[in-house]
């Protein structure tokens, strides 16, 4: 073990898989046999399983929420900034659980499985999920590792929405819902960018109707093109500005007058795009975004956000970033304000960054600060 | 004639064409070794040529700006907001003239028209045009028409750049520059944006680099994908809000899970984009964006636009709308904070509008209003 991780770092961890055989019914009205998730753990449950916190990913996200897999590794889970020693979800403290949701495409029951009715994978064969289904199939992983009642449910984007939904769902589990860079629901704008995403995966002649697997192909044009475009909704305006400009590769000084890379910007995206081809499916992306467009828990309230979050017995802490354009502060605040009129208690914490929506994964300062200070709150009061 | 164009409207209009057999050194170094211009005019050239307007369109525009080519059409030209008897660009005043630039696919020479050199369309042997070629071309249709001095040359977002890019090339044959929802350059989301339209089509597998004309096929798919997301940034996310909302097809409470269009902007977005693919041609428009992405006036100036307008003679007339976020007022501030600091005249309107970057196709009160009183005064000064 010649390196070393570092100290606030959770380090090696090893994903972990159960099984459940009973049927899980979904809200489109089907069901599953039974399903598996991926998920990983970090830090101990105490004796009285009162530390415990769900934390929940986000639409490319998958279980592997901190640490690493290997010595040598570069890259950490998806939320090293906030999962550790020390750090807002403090594994010294917490024992900290992450799934991947079904549907995803890392271990979980999704796509990529094996449909047992035909010995094949899914594909688009795979029912549609919910967010209220994600609640759902995690409430079994809770009565598995014997949590009664998560200290928290945590999570930014899609994940802060799952944290709401438990709220609303399953308010007797859950003592604070951790809800980050996320909405109430999505707006006209949100659904257009997801849909132009699906366009792309589902226009791609490898998508095969979503049967690429069997087919031997795989539509990577058309995740790439989706990949792409989420991540423009990911960064701010200004810090696409300061990390890249006008920057062109190369040193000459004129256009090059082609459609090859030119300007740094494009090299980012092409980069980004065709890396995570690699790592995804694009059935989960498909089902992922549907997820999102279709998340609105006050429509079953007749709209009204309010009468959802009638039997909420959760805290609340909220947090947004000013400079996130795709789910800003404002969609943040509606969730706040419906709390305050139903006499929910709720922590709000707008923070100044310019990263856009993904600051949500960074160690912004006063957003690791304001976390932190109510995690440990929370540690306080269940014992942990 | 039983049926009548509102009285404000030019009414019929048919299009011209003229060819210029002189080649055009184009700025990448190619050159074409003559050009054809499609062009429409409206209202009458006075005695003494002082009253030639030209107007500029925008990416996906052409030289049909204003009135109808027949009987019973409903859809007139995409400026007709603003031209006509009686409008800002008032025809009972002013001779408007507005050509498809070159690059284009409206009758302009462009990837469509047939290269002399093999007899076939270009296809991508079509070189790529900036701005400045433009302008270049335009100027040869001043000559033609007999105008020395266009009493204004007028556009909107990539139209409005160049209105600025003339002011700049040839300050004695223009006298005033009217420069509607543009920028002084791209910033790098505006670019990205272009990027993922342009990956979305060269990656069609109908593209066949460039050349699909020869093979009997059309990048569809690619093309469709690239107006949706142009769509997305042409409305402001309150207008997107405001016209869809979440509203759904269909009057099932339910969700269908499937998909097929079930959001009312999915449906507006789809609809966008296949009919765009019926009347524009995939190389005209990675031309055009290209052409957007290139726009910098500064860049030749070590990066000072005060420098880049130091030899402008014309007057100006800036506008922007408070909802257009892809050349936002901050860009338009930018190109009047550099003319007022090099003594120029300008006049600047930031207009309160919520359609984002497409009111500048709008008649919207404010904008009319001021453009108008704007336009009576150059009316005024050249004897209109």
């Amino acid at each position: 073990m010649s390196e070393q991780f570092p100290e606030d770092s959770v380090g090696l961890v090893t994903p972990a898989h159960v099984r459940f055989d009973e049927a899980l019914e979904l809200e489109s009205g089907h069901s599953l046999p039974g399903f598996e998730l991926a998920y990983e753990t970090y830090g101990e449950l105490n004796a009285e399983a009162s530390n415990a916190i769900l934390v929940c990913h986000a639409l490319s996200g998958n279980h592997h929420a901190a640490g690493y897999y290997e010595h040598g590794e570069r890259k950490p889970g998806w939320w090293e900034a906030c999962i550790g020693p020390g750090k807002p979800l403090d594994t010294n403290r917490f024992f900290i659980v992450c799934s991947n949701n079904i549907g995803g495409c890392h271990g979980s029951t999704g796509p990529v499985s094996d449909n047992p009715d035909t010995g094949k994978p899914y594909g688009a064969d795979f029912p549609m999920v919910t967010v209220r289904d994600w609640v759902r199939s995690q409430a079994r992983l809770a009565d598995y590792l014997g949590v009664e009642r998560w200290a928290a449910v945590a999570g930014g984007s899609l994940g802060g929405m799952q944290a709401l939904q438990w709220a609303i769902d399953l308010p007797e589990r859950i003592r604070h819902a951790v809800v980050i860079a996320a909405a109430p629901r999505l707006s006209a704008q949100n659904i257009a960018f997801n849909e132009v995403a699906r366009q792309a995966i589902r226009s791609d002649p490898d998508f095969h109707e979503g049967r690429y697997a069997v087919a031997g192909s795989r539509p990577r044009t058309g995740l790439m093109l989706a990949r792409m475009l989420g991540h423009i909704t990911y960064l701010s305006e200004a810090a696409m500005g300061a990390k890249f400009g006008r920057d062109r590769r190369g040193e000459e000084d004129d256009f090059g007058f082609h459609y090859d890379v030119e300007f740094e910007v494009e090299s980012y995206l092409r980069h980004q795009g065709q890396s995570f081809v690699d790592r995804f499916d694009a059935n989960t992306y498909l089902l992922m975004t549907k997820a999102l467009d279709y998340f609105d828990p006050a429509a079953k309230f007749g709209g009204d956000l309010e009468r959802a979050l009638k039997q909420v017995k959760a805290q609340f802490l909220v947090a947004s970033f000013t400079s996130d354009w795709r789910f800003p502060p404002s969609a943040s605040r509606e969730i706040v304000r419906a709390l305050l009129d139903t006499n929910k208690r709720v922590s709000y914490a707008e923070i100044r960054a310019d990263h856009g929506h993904d600051a949500f994964l960074m160690p912004v300062p006063r957003y690791i600060d304001v976390f932190g200070t109510y995690m440990q709150r929370v540690a306080a009061e269940v014992g942990a």
